[in-house]
């Protein structure tokens, strides 16, 4: 009997049919009216032509209706398809096409952008509205497909049957379709669930995007622990201290920025938040000053951070509470990411595959049974990534003496000027704390002494004079002489990705026009 | 990338080295050492010619060698086949013989069985002393194998691969080898994990026999976990005291009978026992009684129960903690064995394997990624107990309507009588509670008008004089009137199992002689 995601839609229904499963708003649904829900929308797919392993996409801001996509679509033996809210049509098409999604749901907010989809894409047959109000033209009403349908028996998918193809990396050319199995996301919610269990009575609040593979992640772990979801439309700090306040959450992830706009935000004294008692970070560490500021302001939180990929099925290494505590806190430890969770094997690597020594940095690789099958239709990529069997992160880092994590760069991203290693993302952090720069973006350039030259890119703020001597100065009062940029670009402005990071392949392209760079 | 059971010992060595692993009386050694010796067993196994699969068998008493045993087997690609320690030689070598065992560890105390076992098994060839002291003629030193061997790589068996051959069901003719794989153990492993975290400063006494597949469960969680294992020799109220206040454990597995034990133990008092925060129990439900006494005696420990088998990996069903406090606790709720756990189906059949309603009694059945692969060479009853898909406990009981699990008797032991189902087990707890009967058994005999008569073989105490007619009336008082034994058949004495259970089915085959019994 094989692993599967829908295991925990049966076992609520055996176990707590009266309890509530989620809120959205005003809209409450008990854990029975919710698998009725799903065994509903299986029986609505199935009619609607979809085949075992099928993609089904969904559009949408977050609600309930997640709650339908996701195990609905399991339910029927069919793979999710969820589509990044933020890309443009274009994207949006090429990512349907690209795994030949027919069906697609979307909500009062992305209707409009369906007859531009259907003109883009080839592959989509048939739109399934599942926002308020009556169906847009073009479009079947979800409500009205699940009240003329009955029920269906799960189809019972699961260990290796495609759970879903989840599209990543759309910062530089097109994004890769994710695969992910049942097998793989389930071992994955219940490894992070041994380092950062969910208790019985937890109300969690799901409040990062689910179209992200992290948000899916948060909504998984309730459904293997039978918690509640509170489901708030937008990632805002008000939408979440109102959430928190309303149904008394007690766990939410939170990106640190998030953190930090919640803790200093004006009104932040104003919510009851007492019965938030742990908060998940990812993305990157925190700071002290930040930890400093939220122990005050949310001084029933204990914070974990979490560090993972779409690749790994979600995180899978684990800074537990007790590293950010002021007793238990070490301001090294506090830069780590954690350890790896159980089933998952970490190594850092040379260029050639090597293990380097603890603490040297070089690139993150993992294994285990939380890892993709691959890129959907990406044979090539696939090999490289998945070289030797080891997930390649493309992350550079190294671990201490006891297995913690420190992530230092992107692979790419790292300058080799000299034999020295230098992350650029060290170089940025130092310069970005001087009060002048608004933004800035750290690459190698060719030197034919060095073989690479460290360079920044700096956006002055309004008004601010400061010169490439200044930021030299200010820097080596922070980090070694080596580190500092040789030379400083002074722009009016950088180019971004839709995350709102530089583009630094862009920068690069610009830099070595007529030269070839290693990437290690 | 597969489950493995040695994920646990490549993790502890990545992040926890110099961390305590183990604890046996006044010897002590790091996760580091641990993990050196397993890979040197492993070595050891290897050049004694183990192959990928074999079998390995261990007959001792616990000790920390049983996590060499464990362990080393599973980093050479062998699989366990531990040894009832309350078995016969003729028993014993039975269980070698009928899974071709041919490596055997034995300690101090099962080291003069060795010759007898020698004569009486034919796969059996070499055997390690993991005893104490010299090792006796005939066997090899554990101790000086593992000086001579370097330690080898992991071979990475997993998943599917063969862990263990768990010999089962001795009560009523020769055992059953329960064969159980990596992905089964650990699966079964984490999921119990969920619902009762090992916390990370847990402190885990090991204190049932470690042959017993439910204290190897205990072990194995440690393993998942990186806990510190504290074990002890023998299994006895004294022991476990001590231990716990020697070395503050937090965590530990006792049956009800040994809690009682620990309890109404006239030098409880005298035992620093605070640190103990969780007992998790099994084998039977607790009486009220006794769980009062438990609070006054043991106010820091919470209560946990876990009901499971050998075919299923372990414990499967949970009744957490808040079920037991004086709070939480209901009597109803109290006689239950607890739920699923996550991945574990189970159902309540009728003998024709139909669901019966909520409430109503049938056999219990389970299903899900814990399962045994079969029997040892037993496809017909492999086929039989794992009709469907389904293992079928031979447990009669019943769901409420909150999915909580209530075990009422064996199903070969329910009495059907006039078309009403009797359990022989409510009607031996009834007729138990008479201050005059030292023993008793309730076995269904024919009865022309019912099928089945309720028939009690009864053993008085010495000196009573009592009457069928006095316990009948007593009976009375308790249960039902068609639950009342018709006939009292006094005895001098019960023939009993290895276990200290009466052999009702031999008292059936001395009662049914030319008649046939249909088993539901």
């Amino acid at each position: 009997m094989d692993e599967r995601l829908t295991q925990g839609v049966h076992r609520a229904l055996a176990q707590r049919p009266s309890q509530l499963a989620s809120v959205f708003g005003e809209r409450r649904q008990t854990w029975a009216q919710l698998a009725d829900r799903i065994a509903r929308f299986g029986a609505v797919l199935q009619k609607l032509g979809m085949q075992r392993a099928d993609r089904v996409g969904m559009l949408a801001i977050n609600s309930d209706r997640w709650l339908d996509f996701m195990f609905g679509t399991w339910w029927a033996g069919g793979a999710l398809n969820p589509v990044n809210i933020r890309w443009s049509a274009a994207e949006i098409a090429f990512s349907l096409d690209d795994c030949e999604t027919k069906l697609l749901l979307v909500d009062e907010k992305f209707a409009p952008l369906v007859p531009e989809l259907r003109a883009r894409s080839k592959s989509l047959t048939t739109v399934i509205y599942s926002g308020e109000g009556p169906a847009p033209e073009g479009t079947l009403s979800l409500e009205a497909l699940l009240a003329e349908t009955q029920p269906v028996p799960d189809v019972a998918a699961g260990a290796e049957d495609l759970a879903g193809v989840f599209y990543t990396g759309g910062t530089t050319g097109y994004p890769k379709g994710v695969m992910l199995s049942h097998a793989s996301l389930l071992y994955n919610g219940m490894a992070c669930l041994l380092e950062l269990p969910y208790h019985d009575d937890e109300v969690v609040l799901a409040s990062p995007p689910l179209f992200h593979q992290a948000g899916m992640c948060i909504v998984l772990r309730c459904f293997i622990r039978t918690s509640l979801m509170v489901i708030i439309p937008n990632y805002t700090p008000l939408e979440i201290m109102a959430a928190v306040q309303k149904e008394r959450c007690t766990f939410t992830l939170l990106v640190p920025t998030m953190i930090q706009l919640v803790v200093d935000h004006p009104d932040v004294g104003a919510y009851d938040l007492s019965s938030l008692t742990r908060v998940l970070y990812g993305a990157s560490p925190i700071t002290d000053g930040l930890l400093e500021r939220a122990f005050v302001r949310l001084p029933s939180v204990s914070f974990i951070q979490g560090y993972g990929m779409t690749e790994t099925s979600g995180p899978y290494t684990v800074l537990p509470a007790r590293y950010h505590t002021p007793e238990g806190r070490r301001p090294d430890r506090l830069r780590s990411c954690g350890r790896p969770v159980h089933g998952m094997d970490l190594r850092v690597v040379d260029p050639d595959g090597n293990d380097v020594p603890r603490g040297t940095i070089g690139e993150i690789i993992s294994r285990g049974p939380a890892l993709m099958q691959g890129y959907w239709k990406r044979p090539e990529e696939t090999a490289a990534a998945l070289k030797g069997g080891w997930m390649h992160s493309g992350d550079a880092g190294f671990l201490d003496d006891e297995g913690f994590v420190f992530i230092c760069d992107r692979v790419k991203d790292m300058i080799v000027s000299g034999g020295e290693n230098v992350y650029s993302s060290e170089v940025e952090n130092a310069i970005a704390r001087h009060p002048d720069v608004a933004l800035c973006a750290v690459v190698g350039i060719p030197s034919e002494r060095w073989g690479e030259a460290v360079h920044a890119i700096v956006v002055r703020r309004t008004g601010s004079e400061i010169s490439a001597a200044d930021l030299r100065a200010f820097c080596k009062t922070l980090i070694a002489g080596y580190k500092c940029p040789g030379t400083v670009d002074f722009r009016e402005s950088l180019p971004l990705s839709a995350a709102g990071k530089p583009r630094k392949d862009l920068l690069r392209e610009e830099l070595w026009k007529g030269h070839t760079r290693r990437v290690s």
